[in-house]
């Protein structure tokens, strides 16, 4: 009984929005992210038009050694220049607009972004000298452009940014709506609240496809209000009247920024903000009036010393522990102008992304050395989430009613949980596409398939180096992270063959030479014995030699310490 | 009024432990650990006797690369050879048994610990060629052995591993309780509770100091009890009836394993062990009586074939996502013995250590590429700790009464939290003491003073290397794991100096080098211009024209690709 119910509400639904009839597909496809699907980059595809949605960077695994930055690969646009027509941004995350100077270097494309996500964004464009180069077009929740065949709406989210949207996106071929990083917050800081029903209007017209994010898909129940914090901090902030009090926090959280403003000035505190990105952030949203800064309570980092503890509060970056960033600087006892001291009441007002845990820990660990009062999360909830748990995922599902679904912004294990949530919904499960980077989904006149896979993935940031760096430059900068590096170089005679200098063993990385003077000496003596018997037996190919060194010397080397560092032979001749 | 209450409390404890009356003092010192304090190694000094409470290995930081273990150091030991009478271990967890070959390569100390400890230490010292050398002696709960000055007295106490014990240590300088690592388990799976009487007399008796463990110090409430695992596991087993059951856990953790075997059997499943150390320590408890397994349920994983998936459940190693391990090479199907396949139900029964969260979701999200069902701590409560949480600890706070506190077994920031949980109860701050390693607490008459340090900390095993890894090292392997490594390699003219062959510059770890064929040809002539000029210059020091060119070099690089690869200058003479 209970499949012929929802056999019948499908085509009910299918009635519902298969109105416009088309032969024409739209293809929906992820280009970017690291493991997290269709983090950083989606395209959508209708005849000769492509448009995108957000160009975010993500941060080098640990396996990418020396590499800075990931960005999507733009590959499947460069070979479909000519259909590439605009990239919507649905907020100014790093995640979402990390990787926009990257793409804009390469393609002349306008970008429809919000005020503040615009703002954001030319703070980056200014660094990679791209502004006044490019077109930025401004758009308001509530607003829809009509960019050819592509009808974009943009709807008011809330999430821990300000000036966040998600969007329907119109085509003959049907319509998608892209939740954006959202969560449902009742009492944000700013702004108006999330456009709840925009959505329920939406899922009332018909929508073929939802991609919704899966950010916290693990956890059960609602994410708290930012205001929620508010009270929590007002009491940090009353128990430590005679402490100078030290917040960390991501730069890009404004409304987090706004409160503690609210409570400095109500405890006639005056506010230093450090960190470079916490300065441009701030100096952004002040800007263009999404900050509410009292006169005067902001003061310069130079200016600490004229006030007392009690009258200051700082905030910084650093709350993930980024070796870098200012509040690593200050537990090393490295920064220019904080110094930590025991009269200091710190406040790290953020989660640990997943793999940060022990850094963030090592920062903690080494401000209470130096007597600080530590708060975190793990004492306290300084801190809340900026994506929908469980339950707000499920109003937004049941608002929506999508035909089909395509869960985004997760790792595998989080797309997969997502699918279990709506199939627990009601939902089957061959109308949810759980999707690979590159895989594409084509919808048009109700439907949904699989369409194969477009070029996507991932280009390595090193330095000025883009792609420059692959598989096996990183897999040598690991063998030599773990054992270091031996080299024998030696110079034989042209013709002859014979060593004339050399073999001479030079290394890096692998032991304390001068406790192992013996270990480096017997080494060049096993590489000597077999230089001999190559001569002996008449060998001149440098090819043979050098691995007959490498085999010898790895052997040898593994035998005695038990480690296989990368062995470089190299020949010279004259 | 408070005050005086626990001032009056303090004089009568002082009185009730210093009867016996000394002029000699007890040391209390840790020895090793990496970020955790006093976890891995904990020494006792009085007069000319030293005793060592465990010996654990600690993993690498991701700092110190190519490193496989951290052991204690010992130089403290060395200096005091004759003094050093013996080592008592509190259970068989590697943290706190690991390091002990090492320790009995170089002390001939007696060994005393329970049955089951002995038994996993026995397979340590078989690997290390130590078994039949070194003297073991078994010990019981509720016994006491005397060493000298030092009567040890070992106390039962539950864990996740079984035949754990505390420690209660009396010299004529005091009386010392050491928690070992523990919880309170009211209805473990085998082996008797925690003897909290025990405890609760010693307490009586009078307790100068108290060394209780700290790692689960920042949650609140109690831990479960591991029993309360069982209803779980049978549960996912009726519910997996048709499915090939799979469970990830600590190859240490018996009585997890007993719960299996015990689903295992009760659903007519043969069971097969995978991965070398669950392969040990399954054998070793077996032996000894640890665990009750049913006759013939056990199979050979050759025979896997032979049996269908709803009559096997496979019992693995890498719950933590170790690369190595048998889960982690299941997920990237590279291991012999077992294929993933979509009809398999796989449980990680763990929580990750922290560090290990993003390796462990990699492994996690491969597993259900493969289309397998995985159940992990975020989705279900698959896992107990086997640390007290904060109304544990409290509960033996209050049993044993201690004048004195020495947090241990934890991160800086868990030592003060545990700090202030004391001073809630009641305790004054300045009777608990926060140590680093190789701090030392001096016990005498019913007072505990800091008395300076002795020399501690950490020593890097890399392969068969004990120590010889350093800091030089490390900064070279890091160094060359950011940006590889550029090698200048010439030849010159003894007497002239004239450059004869040469300069080549070979690189590894850097970039692509056919795509920078033009970066690696200039920079080879920005090096010839720079050795032309020294030859002008009439400078023949090769120090000199080596930093000569390791900073033209260095400054070309930069400015091309904002790396900054090792360079490495290699002259040779003929």
């Amino acid at each position: 009984m209970q499949s012929r119910n929802s056999q019948d509400k499908n085509v009910q639904e299918k009635d519902g929005v298969g109105i416009i009839q088309s032969k024409h597909k739209l293809k929906v496809f992820s280009l970017g992210g690291l493991q997290e699907i269709g983090k950083n980059m989606t395209g959508f595809e209708y005849d000769n038009e492509i448009i995108v949605i957000d160009c975010g960077v993500a941060f080098p695994s640990d396996q990418m050694l020396g590499i800075d930055l990931v960005i999507p690969d733009f590959t499947y646009l460069e070979k479909n220049r000519e259909k590439f027509k605009a990239l919507f941004v649905t907020h100014g995350h790093e995640d979402h607009i990390g990787s926009i100077p990257y793409l804009l270097k390469e393609f002349n494309v306008p970008v429809y972004g919000t005020r503040l996500t615009l703002g954001l964004l030319e703070n980056k464009l200014r660094e990679h000298h791209l502004i006044g180069k490019v077109n930025l077009i401004c758009v308001e929740a509530g607003e829809t452009t009509i960019s050819g065949n592509f009808s974009v709406e943009y709807i008011r989210v809330t999430h821990s940014i300000a000036d966040c949207v998600a969007m329907s996106i119109k085509t003959p071929a049907g319509t998608v709506v892209h939740s954006g990083d959202f969560k449902i917050d009742h009492t944000p800081i700013e702004g108006g609240t999330m456009d709840l029903n925009r959505f329920a209007q939406l899922g009332i017209e018909g929508v073929d496809l939802f991609l919704c994010e899966s950010t916290n898909i693990e956890q059960p129940g609602f994410t708290m209000s930012e205001r929620s914090l508010s009270s929590v901090f007002e009491r940090i902030f009353e128990e430590s009247e005679s402490q100078r009090i030290m917040v960390a926090t991501f730069s890009s959280n404004i409304h987090r920024i706004q409160q503690i403003i609210n409570c400095a000035q109500k405890h006639s505190r005056k506010v230093v903000i450090i960190g470079r990105s916490m300065e441009n952030a701030v100096r952004t949203a002040n800007d263009l009036g999404y900050l509410n800064i009292p006169k005067d309570i902001i003061i310069e980092p130079s200016a600490i010393r004229n006030y007392t503890d009690d009258k200051l509060v700082i905030i910084t970056t650093g709350s993930q522990g980024e070796p870098m960033a200012a509040l690593s600087r200050m537990a090393q006892a490295d920064h220019r102008q904080v110094e930590i001291k025991p009269n200091d009441k710190i406040i790290i007002s953020s989660s640990p992304i997943p793999g940060n845990e022990k850094t963030i820990g090592r920062v903690i660990n080494e401000l209470m050395k130096r007597g600080a009062d530590v708060i975190y999360e793990g004492l306290m909830d300084v801190h809340v989430s900026g994506h929908a748990k469980q339950e707000e995922i499920k109003i937004l599902h049941s608002l929506v009613r999508p035909k089909f679904l395509m869960p985004i912004h997760g790792e595998f294990r989080h797309l997969i949980a997502h699918r279990e949530l709506a199939i627990e919904m009601g939902m089957k499960k061959e109308d949810i596409f759980v999707m690979n980077i590159g895989d594409v989904l084509e919808i048009s006149n109700g439907t949904a398939v699989r369409a194969g896979t477009v070029p996507a993935g991932q280009i390595l940031i090193d330095g000025l180096g883009i792609g420059d760096v692959g598989n096996i430059v990183l897999r040598d900068r690991k063998h030599l992270s773990q054992d270091g590096l031996v080299i024998v170089v030696l110079i034989m005679e042209r013709g002859s063959g014979h060593v004339v200098a050399g073999p001479d063993i030079i290394s890096r990385g692998f032991v304390y030479v001068r406790e192992s003077e013996n270990l480096i000496d017997e080494a060049r003596e096993k590489v000597s014995i077999s230089l001999e018997s190559c001569m002996e037996n008449q060998v001149s190919d440098w090819g043979i030699i050098k691995s007959t060194i490498r085999d010898v010397l790895k052997e040898y080397l593994w035998q005695r310490t038990k480690r296989s560092p990368m062995i470089l032979p190299i020949i010279m001749e004259i």
